[in-house]
């Protein structure tokens, strides 16, 4: 992959015209890492692989479909930040995307969807059955990784992570269609599926890199609060972006039962007339009898919208005072901005 | 639990008359763990509880399902022969009994089976959505109670084997519904869905325990050969046993298009009607059309369970063999008799 593609997929395209300049100066942050991420990409290459053919078939479709990488390239950062120069960053960025790709895996059997990326899931190519199992041997494949480097800290860290996330499918599982779901419960749900693996992600060099330790809490706090935001504008993208800049339906996540920011925060003004569409939608599984529009509308004349924006804004804004309690350095801005980016991207 | 049915559920009730002589000899090497055998149970209990409800629910079915413990039993075989007295054994062995309980709920979900040990699986209660996480969340807990012990080489033992494992079931998914299936191809299946985790117990002690590293290579040796011995009588009950003894129903493997050692060691002496029979069987995935008893018929015209039982028994001669190698101790008298065991049990 060259550098203007790899540029060009991590960042411009994904932002509105008024943020292309800081997308810019994200775009020389990232620079610091431009050669890292490539090796990151090799690892997971190679990670991916297996004498087992069906594997490696999966795999390089999986390497092939892309993705942001966000969570290597936190990573990467966060340990460039303090002047690291070894090479466990690109070790355990690999690790990371691997453990993220065994989840969407699961996850994507467990929707039955049929999408992603504008692709065909795994699960749609190979049936539920192989990749089942291709998601667990990511995971396995990623602790692993870990192993090898040695490191007793991380791999806690790592096991307390999945171990909290997978809980968190389970209980996002567990309040699926419902419409009383409370902001404490999906932020509990967000926490879990999103933001642990993003502060682990940020982190983690504080175990390794030397003189780092000390910045190990607000890493872990600006993680939190970056991913977050991230899995919040997630939400929010769902109710506005268009099919092709998703890859996937418009209001997804409501057909497949899961309530999200903009209707949590609708709900409580809502009629019990505008209730019951939401119900309706979630137990048809689909938009036959209520059209997705008047969910939108409902949205918008209840000021969910509005709301879930000042939410995400508030989570950004925490990642960029924690950012900013870090060394002054390039590599900080790269983070700096990754909060506005998180909060602002289009896809 | 007391202790008689747990003596009973582990052994006397799933041997033929004559071997319950043989069988008595093994409980009283059982007598041996019996006190660390509860312990192991009360650890599996709270291993598999969480904050999340469902989690508790399903692990809490699980557990009350029970199953014959074979793996923690032979990893506290093992640590006794030693001399072991800690807790290390415990927590491994409860952390084995989790990664096989991950692999069986996985299994079912793949297999659609409906029944397990003559109960629902819990996909069939739960769905396939919450089983799928809760198969992760094992693998996640396992890898967390390892942690906690803090050794580096057992966490290495631990994900080599789970990641061949996982590599094992791909192959033999990869290889389902063929009737190609040769020998080698089906052994390697069985050492890897099976045999490395018995290895695995049995070599685990040998990492922690004071003086037992010299015996890791024979404990190995006698583990995969005992596994392989087990798995392979696991396929010939299958063909032999009756519904009820097996909790599932007979020939479920060919209906599922697996192939297993009596029909591979029948097919190549087999006319090309009889192989059409089993073809058709794995196509139609049942025996509407092919009774079940005709299958049996062409096993036993042509040798195919004569043959299968040699090879059961050599591999059960081989895991004696290594088993009188090591010191004498009536926890390697229990080891001895669980090879015969794994060869002649009923379920």
């Amino acid at each position: 992959m060259n550098q203007t593609s790899l540029r060009e997929r991590l960042l411009l395209s994904t932002l509105p015209e008024e943020e292309r300049e800081s997308g810019r100066r994200l775009l020389s942050a990232l620079a610091l890492i431009e050669d890292k991420l490539r090796l990151v990409e090799a690892d997971l290459e190679r990670g991916m692989r297996s004498t087992v053919p069906t594997i490696s078939l999966i795999g390089d479709y999986l390497v092939d479909g892309g993705g942001k990488r966000i969570r290597p390239a936190l990573l990467l950062l966060a340990a460039r930040l303090f002047g690291y120069s070894g090479e466990r960053d690109v070790r355990y960025g690999a690790m990371l995307e691997m453990i993220h790709t065994a989840t969407l895996v699961h996850d994507d059997i467990i929707d039955g969807a049929d999408t992603r990326r504008g692709r065909a899931t795994a699960n749609r190519r190979w049936g539920n059955e192989l990749t089942v199992l291709f998601g667990d041997f990511l995971y396995m494949k990623a602790m692993e990784i870990a192993l090898d480097e040695g490191d007793l800290a991380v791999l806690k860290c790592l096991s307390d992570v999945t171990l909290a996330m997978t809980e968190g499918e389970i209980l996002g599982a567990e309040r699926r269609g419902s419409v009383d779901l409370s902001l404490a419960e999906y932020l509990e749900v967000v926490r879990r599926k999103t933001a642990l693996l993003f502060a682990a992600a940020c982190r983690i060099p504080a175990y390794f890199v030397p003189g780092a330790e000390p910045w190990g809490d607000r890493l872990w706090e600006f993680g939190l609060s970056l991913g977050t935001a991230f899995q919040l504008q997630d939400d929010l993208l769902d109710y506005t972006a268009s099919e092709e800049e998703l890859g996937k339906p418009v209001l997804s996540d409501l057909r497949e039962g899961k309530l999200t920011l903009p209707l949590i925060l609708s709900l409580p003004a809502a009629t019990r007339a505008e209730r019951r569409l939401v119900e309706k939608v979630m137990t048809d599984g689909g938009f036959d009898s209520v059209p997705a529009a008047s969910i939108l509308d409902l949205v918008d004349r209840r000021g969910g919208m509005t709301r879930a924006r000042a939410l995400l804004e508030e989570w950004a804004g925490r990642a960029r005072d924690a950012a900013e309690g870090l060394p002054a350095h390039p590599a900080r801005d790269g983070l700096l901005l990754a909060a506005s980016y998180a909060a602002s991207r289009r896809k």
